[in-house]
């Protein structure tokens, strides 16, 4: 049974939890004890017998010998098994042992128990922790299960450590022990993480780290639960802050180990014939934080669907049309028309004292007008401030112009609003602007060729003009993102490790603050001006955190729009309740493992050509990486 | 309004039903009209004003000139466009015309709707039919076209015409028009045909190369329809089994023209406040016939949604175990089973005479046990024929060993069945068998490695001993199949064009009589046996139904289980209400066009090799294809 219904949570994969249970040859009775009875969604299970060693089995080889698991296929539907069971592999297997025996035995059992949770359609097994700090053979062998695997997903058992003392107390951060291991195994999709949560949890930033990691399932012992007031087990403030996050990244809850919690007898009238699970309280428990859970938004609740974490190409509008649902989407966006409106009253204000507010005229020009929405923006601003204007609307694309001649006759604005059907970069205007409104920018500011554009449209700006936005800047963060990464490594070429995408970042650590890379103002009538630009960036990671990888680099914008109003995505000074922006997100083709003590370098070009503008990026320290996206040659935005 | 519910067939695309309009710049009225009204789904509507020439626009290139169209993108929601317009190219354009205005003003005003329709998100737009005979400039410009769009699909409209006469009187064939057309713009899958169905129809033959083509439209005028005894709209039996068959196929009715039929007057208490629409009598015959549709037999509703026309990669079981939820779905197909146990009990009859049953007990080896059930079925065989049996059950997946022991125990069989769990290849008997038991063929009988399999098996078959199945046949059939082709070529590889794929086949055309490829016979005992094999094949279209492009081999297979006791998928004998083989399906990387008064001429290799067996294929008549999979460097099946 679920964890609950949960204003958008219910279609996470978190609301399951489960259940580590011994080995058991009656799984019928092991479900029903746990699932009907105890309510848990799933049984964590020993598949075979834990004293079964293949090196033991007497008449080795035989052609009678039957495999010593928990019971036929046929105990349970396959729909059972698939739902309700996932496999532990067994905890004895060492497979970097010295002991060759236990070695071989290891990889035997362990091929042997994947083989039968395929043949049960188990949707995923347990590994268990490697034994020491080595794991190449573990790792070689899972690699070449792997490589087999279709729809079974193998989770490995890490425990939740990272201590500050030195190595040779034994492991001190347990993430390292998962970043070798992956790395190993190529960063496998089928691969993730289920982490041991221990009763003391390392620094916030060193578990900010793993929410940029697979992690499927957070196993708590009982042992890790504290007792409330009244008897019953509850959870530090710290682990509860934890248990949400990992909730917010569909992992799911494992309650392990015997009840240590002494409860209040049930009064005698309950009792009779009631068989109550001895876990069952820890369950409730975890139930109820995650039926506490913020309610997500109406935005979110879909985007929990449809786009967290789901790659895009960014839109190329100078070079394609947009489509009308497109501008539908982007016009619904009232925050930000509201900020353009704020800065053109600031702007008519500053251009024309009140006592000329009813002689001068403002000639104001929209440069990508679309279906109308800064127009209407300046109209109301004029009308705000009581100025006079004159709106020139200018827009390229014919599909849009046919609406903005049916906005304008049916708003009555026939007398203010011209429209210009062109191209702004070749218009010859009749008439110089006093303001210059546009709305140009993507996700990293000027990505979508707002400086050439505007710096085209200018020449019809009065020399002391102003441009709405009159300056913006670019930011990037390094970030680990390990599904970002494999989504992209899904399309096998280089093209798309060099390509940048906008996404919405969710499964994604942000590792060190964000840095500015670009800065464009406008106007900017310098004849040395020229849009080119290089940018050199030194990240380092808190020192509490230890190391992270480096899957590649999450990018913002904040924009001024005039003066103090302002327009933004970066995380810090983002402007509230805007939603027509995702971030950009540029991959790394091999991802850097990155060091507290030794700090990240990055370096940043953006190129033009006569008939294209494209970004370079590497990374130059602590490892070097190949230059990414040379000559624009596998991304690039057509002027 | 949907033309009805009907057992299965509402999930088909054909349930939507358009109508041909005039021009109107109040597209909410014409929606109003013929779809509230009219009850229609959509209307095939002209975008821009039939009278727009662009070289006739006064103050051509000017910053103010707007699109004729047929209204602002804003008078209608986005949902309602891209579900009740599909946009109608204007028919006058002319891409191959002498007169370079008209074709200049041709090129011009297609780019500008199709940008409009994108502009809108329509589904789909219908290109009016080329001209002349060539159409070069026109697929030109639509390849072009086509590269640039993501979801808009084009409907070529084509009429449905195939006379014998001679091409000096203009168009003969006008599937050859069609084929021009696609092959010049590579069988992009955004491209697809509507046919002009006119009263006068082309051979049975001739319509057939259809269904396997794209067919997304059939565009009725109401010219084609009969009158009734009552004097409404009919159509002819050919028509009407014509448009059932556009139907299975997910095509659409467009009702297209005026009303030419005098329908009777409503009773004068109905017409008063009903204004019925002047085609509804014709959308009315058209539910009618969609309605009479047989409803879908409940396996085929699941495959309708899931299986049709669907490429899967054939099972390796040699090298790869079933799964347990395979296993389940095959032990389901009882008519299998039945066969097999008529065929054991035949075998056992002739094994043992009626006066000896008591005394002889027969050896039946099962090889290939899986879990169980040819164990059951020969077990029943020997109950029903009174005989006395001994099985060895063999299997070399430890999984299904599993279960196979849980069934002996559980079935009393311990006495009767012995189970080995070993590769049949390599078991050592103790003894040797009357009857060896099999089910290892594939959709094309050998190509699961039967003949090895069973080659290796029956050095433990005595020498008078039978095989069931005692021999299988495969056999191969050229069809016409643009959406399996495409669903090939959208991997942008070779490899997926030298690979063989199960798949219920759907919306293929068979063009010839499918023929007998290779044949193998068990027990083999002759010390010459191998499994090579070579075939050459000569297929002849029928002379009535013109040419057609080859896209690729049908394949199948039909066995003799024992004496006259058979099992097969070829069609005109296969076995009734049996699901587990669905045909194969060998693809060409170039489609082949045939003409009736050229054979086509195809080889086919069985090639082995040490550890793997494969296929090699090709035409080298009318036009030579180069060989396909050589050395099995693209698909192979592993011993």
């Amino acid at each position: 049974m679920p964890l609950g219904e949960r204003g958008g949570w219910e279609r996470s994969e978190s609301r399951y939890c489960g259940v580590e249970t011994d080995f058991s040859d009656d799984v019928p009775s092991l479900l029903s004890f746990n699932i009907s009875t105890g309510g848990f969604d799933y049984v964590l299970a020993l598949l075979m017998n834990p004293s079964y060693r293949p090196s033991l089995v007497e008449g080795k080889g035989s052609e009678t010998q039957v495999l010593p698991v928990s019971g036929s296929d046929l105990v349970l539907a396959p729909s059972q098994w698939s739902s309700h069971v996932v496999g532990k592999i067994s905890s004895w297997i060492d497979l970097d042992s010295e002991d060759e025996v236990l070695r071989m035995d290891s990889e035997t059992t362990l091929k042997q128990e994947i083989a039968w949770a395929t043949h049960l359609s188990l949707q995923a097994c347990l590994l268990p922790t490697p034994k020491g700090t080595s794991c190449a053979n573990y790792a070689r062998c899972v690699n070449q299960i792997l490589q087999g695997l279709t729809t079974l997903q193998l989770w490995l058992r890490v425990p939740l450590v990272k201590s500050d003392g030195d190595a040779s107390e034994g492991l001190t951060d347990s993430w390292e022990l998962w970043n070798s291991f992956r790395l190993l195994c190529e960063h496998d999709s089928k691969l993730s993480v289920a982490l041991d949560v221990m009763s003391t949890l390392p620094s916030e930033t060193s578990l900010g780290r793993w929410m940029g990691e697979s992690v499927r399932a957070a196993i708590i012992s009982t042992d890790s639960f504290l007792t409330n007031a009244r008897g019953y087990p509850c959870l530090s403030k710290r682990h509860q802050k934890l248990i949400a996050g990992f909730f917010d990244h569909a992992a799911q809850v494992v309650v392990s180990g015997k009840p240590v919690h002494n409860l209040p007898k049930a009064s005698d009238s309950n009792t009779e014939g009631t068989q109550r699970h001895p876990l069952r309280s820890y369950l409730d428990y975890v139930a109820y934080l995650f039926q506490k859970m913020e309610p997500l938004p109406e935005q979110e609740r879909i985007e929990v669907l449809g786009y967290r974490d789901f790659l895009q190409a960014p839109l190329q509008p100078l070079m394609d049309n947009l489509e009308a649902q497109t501008y539908e989407t982007f016009e619904r966006d009232s925050t930000k028309y509201i900020q353009y409106q704020r800065a053109v009253a600031k702007a008519l204000v500053d251009r024309v004292p009140d006592e000329k507010a009813s002689e001068l005229t403002t000639v104001l020009m929209v440069v990508g007008a679309g279906r109308g929405p800064l127009v209407r923006a300046s109209l109301q601003a004029a009308e705000e401030t009581n100025r006079k204007l004159k709106v020139y609307a200018v827009e390229k694309n014919p599909n849009a112009v046919v609406t903005l001649h049916n906005l304008v006759k049916l708003e009555g604005w026939e007398g203010i609003v011209t429209i210009i059907s062109c191209d702004m970069r070749f218009w010859n205007a009749s008439e110089k602007a006093d303001i210059l409104v546009s709305e140009l920018l993507g996700s990293f500011g000027d990505n979508e060729l707002s400086p050439e554009c505007l710096d085209g449209a200018q020449r019809f700006l009065k020399p002391d003009g102003i441009s709405i936005p009159s300056s913006y800047t670019s930011f990037i963060q390094p970030v680990t993102a390990t599904k970002l990464y494999n989504d992209v490594k899904a399309h096998k070429d280089l093209a798309h490790f060099e390509t940048p995408y906008v996404v919405k970042l969710h499964s994604v650590a942000k590792l060190a603050p964000s840095q500015s890379v670009f800065t464009f103002t406008h106007p900017n009538f310098s004849t040395k001006a020229n849009n080119q630009r290089y940018k050199k960036l030194h990240f380092n990671l808190p020192s509490d955190g230890g190391s992270a990888l480096v899957h590649g680099f999450a990018g913002y914008f904040d924009s001024v729009l005039y003066k103090d109003v302002h327009l933004g995505i970066e995380p810090t000074t983002a402007t509230p309740n805007m939603f027509s922006w995702f971030p950009i997100f540029f991959p790394l083709r091999k991802p850097v493992e990155v060091h507290p003590d030794s700090p990240l370098e990055v370096h940043f070009w953006r190129c033009c050509g006569s008939s294209k503008v494209w970004y370079e990026w590497s990374v130059s320290s602590p490892t070097p990486t190949p230059m990414h996206n040379t000559n624009g040659r596998s991304y690039w935005v057509g002027l």
